[in-house]
């Protein structure tokens, strides 16, 4: 990390925390309460590694009031460390800086808008009729087609592809490969082949939304494929058609969303979980990693679905068993009718 | 959509539909039966929301014969109303005009062979050994390395990468994303490492294939990996080396299908489903959602995998005692052969 | 394949293989043994195939001493005929010759380092403070972010994106797609919205790793995100923030790893196989296909699970008792203990 050093003093009071120690401290990074040394701010969110202050050597501290017996170095008192620190480390990042213009190399159609304020990178494409917006950011290799508006203040970290009439709120900062706006999976079966099913809708993607690595989303058959306000989407992750996913709902990576599904605000949806089409999800609502929803939701709280991991001999008997459940519970209730009797 | 408007008796007539109407209503575009206002097609499809008829606004709606009874306004009459509606959803469909040539930014190894009927986009790279044909289009930033062939009309969307040896047939659509001809995972373990096997074979797509986004189709192994004509397969689906997969066969979005698997014709296989590698599955198969295909499937029909999702709380108990089904079933047999004692 | 037919004779002597059979043939290529005709080496590796040596028309066959009784023409015998197999292939792989320097159409910035020995494919973008070492190859398309560096004879085949702070040791070979050191997917839940939790670490490869197509492995949020030298990752995998693998261990398509989860050494991670975040799994395990691992696995050996494929209509009638199977089991408890009564 080589962001220039700070006072611990000027820290505490950029995000209003309380300080205990030598505000003259000077910090220049960020990490774990394990691996902090001098000069890097650790943190402690969860009381259960309470212990490890006993051997940290951190310059100091972000952690609760309630634990802050526990430590007899510096310390930034916060409601929430966790929160607190995420704030923190952002004086410690590094992003590439971004200059305002257009790369020499970049291809951009003449029926094209790009605002003087936004950077567009080497080897962009950006093809008629497409708008960025003042602050926006275009890494390297983004292809923004037709109808396609990026808002402002929005980040594309390289290789980002949106296809056709895509438009992205502000704020919003999408990885490496992600494909927004192609094409759904529209098919009509006519006697003994497939025909396509155009696909004339876009995709709507609200303020201050991240989109992972290698993430789609397709546009929609008719009407948008739609991302509210602040959903959080992780590598891999497959939305198709029609999509509707609420505000502050956030989704691990490799799971994915069947056509025209609908998920509430608030949601949190486990890595590798599966949505089957026209469901609807109510707010609230957390899917346990690779769980299959295959009805809708209505109520909030976990789900799951799956059996667990076993040593593959006990499984084998087990899974051979579930075969045959339904005569298995046949035989228990003709069992019980007997003993009745 | 701002595709030219048309007469609705234009329409009716080019897909051979009975009309009851005004044939001179001016048509602008298509909708779902909810949404379709002033200028808009809808169409029911499924006679399930035929309640839908009462307050739609369509100029003109796409229904079967014995659902017209239900909707006074102008109709074209279908056997198929989904299959006419795909069909006339394509008149208003704004694909970006593909101008013949090569775009100055695209690099063209002097040892490729590009029809000039072919139109090749910004910041694409054809590699010597490699074929276009005729009407081909390929958007921005395709990479097509050598010994590779993309048929007459097949169509590139963005970013596509065709690795080395694959052929695409006519009428391929492939979107951005997509890697075609990467190695397949073939390894060898030698005492205490891996060597890498060389994957020496290509990629066969036939004719009128789709390919979704981030899907990957890896090179054979020794021979080819195979997808006959009219095979669908939507966004990040992978297919491993030397798979073969039928004609008119779809594979819903996450899929995997390992090694040397073979899916047969007019197959469907569920979004995440998975294929263990040299199975063999028949024709007419389903496979639902997420289920994972462990022996070869000899007969038509509908197959799963799973557990149904249920509130974590539940879930957990079932779970636990999934663990012990094997002991449950004896249990249940000794229970058995004690009342009948 | 048009790589230069060899003599048998070299063949044998180049690996150290025993030759029976006329040392003077002339070998052209490698097929599997059913495929195998004139000039072309096959090779039986499982004994349970030995029947099909009666039909083979191969040049010469790979097989076991145990086997060469089987067949009567020439043969190489190997202690692992498919490890002799692989070696004897790469004889016959044609790789794009890589001439060394950067093509004029790839954007290096002034602050990246590129060795003189070094191939840059076209449209490759290399940035202030990318390192790229000797006998690296880069193919089209591929971008390399600050503080990335490529380690002596890696390959990247085309279209790969290191986005930050990634270092490769040597010969790693990446397929086309794959994003390595995108940010982990860092949240931080601050009373009615997300904040995002900075990612500074970085992403360790090292020697002889093997990455596959549009597979993801994100940058850790404190400290690296390692591999261990010789992991093996097929395509579509997801490496989360902080993973860590062990040397030798090979995941299969779609594998997917939450963040901080630390993987042993020789393990074999199936398709579509999940592993939850913060877990440790022990050397030599092995983990099915599309199984999910939910607690840490101390001790080597198979681990499984799911429930066995079957027809939809036995899996409904299945799948709907194992919700209610705690209750099931409590139905016997009961008629166990009546009956004992």
């Amino acid at each position: 990390m080589t962001a220039s050093p700070l006072r611990l003093g000027e820290i505490a009071e950029r995000f209003g925390l309380a300080l205990r120690g030598d505000a003259d401290a000077v910090i220049d990074g960020v990490a774990t309460l394990a691996e902090a040394g001098p000069g890097r701010i650790g943190f402690l969110a969860n009381p259960r590694y309470r212990s490890q202050l006993a051997d940290a050597r951190a310059a100091a501290v972000v952690l609760r009031e309630a634990d802050a017996d526990a430590w007899s170095g510096a310390a930034l008192i916060a409601a929430d460390p966790y929160v607190a620190f995420a704030r923190i480390a952002t004086l410690f990042e590094r992003i590439p800086a971004a200059v305002p213009g257009v790369h020499a190399s970049a291809v951009v159609a003449p029926g094209a808008r790009v605002d003087p304020g936004a950077s567009i990178g080497p080897l962009c494409v950006i093809e008629d009729g497409a708008v960025v917006e003042a602050g926006a950011v275009l890494g390297p290799h983004c292809v923004i087609g037709p109808g396609c508006t990026i808002g402002a203040q929005s980040r594309l970290v390289a290789r980002v592809t949106l296809v056709q009439d895509v438009t992205l709120g502000r704020r919003v900062l999408i990885h490496p490969g992600a494909v927004l706006g192609a094409d759904g999976f529209g098919l009509a079966f006519d006697r003994d082949h497939w025909i396509k099913v155009p696909q004339l809708g876009g995709v709507r993607i609200g303020d201050d939304c991240e989109i992972g690595a290698n993430t789609t989303i397709d546009r929609g058959a008719l009407g948008d494929t739609v991302l509210a306000e602040d959903v959080r989407l992780d590598n891999q992750i497959q939305v198709a058609h029609n999509v509707v996913i609420g505000a502050h709902t956030a989704l691990a990576g490799c799971a994915a969303v069947a056509g025209s599904a609908s998920i509430g605000r608030y949601c949190l949806i486990g890595g590798g979980a599966g949505i089957l089409g026209h469901l609807s999800i109510a707010d609230r609502v957390t899917v346990t990693a690779m769980s299959l929803v295959t009805h809708s939701i209505r109520e909030p709280g976990e789900y799951s679905s799956g059996t667990p991991i076993q040593p593959n001999r006990d499984w084998r008997r087990n899974a051979a068993r579930f075969k045959h459940l339904d005569e298995l519970a046949r035989r228990v209730g003709a069992v019980e009718k007997e003993s009745k009797s």
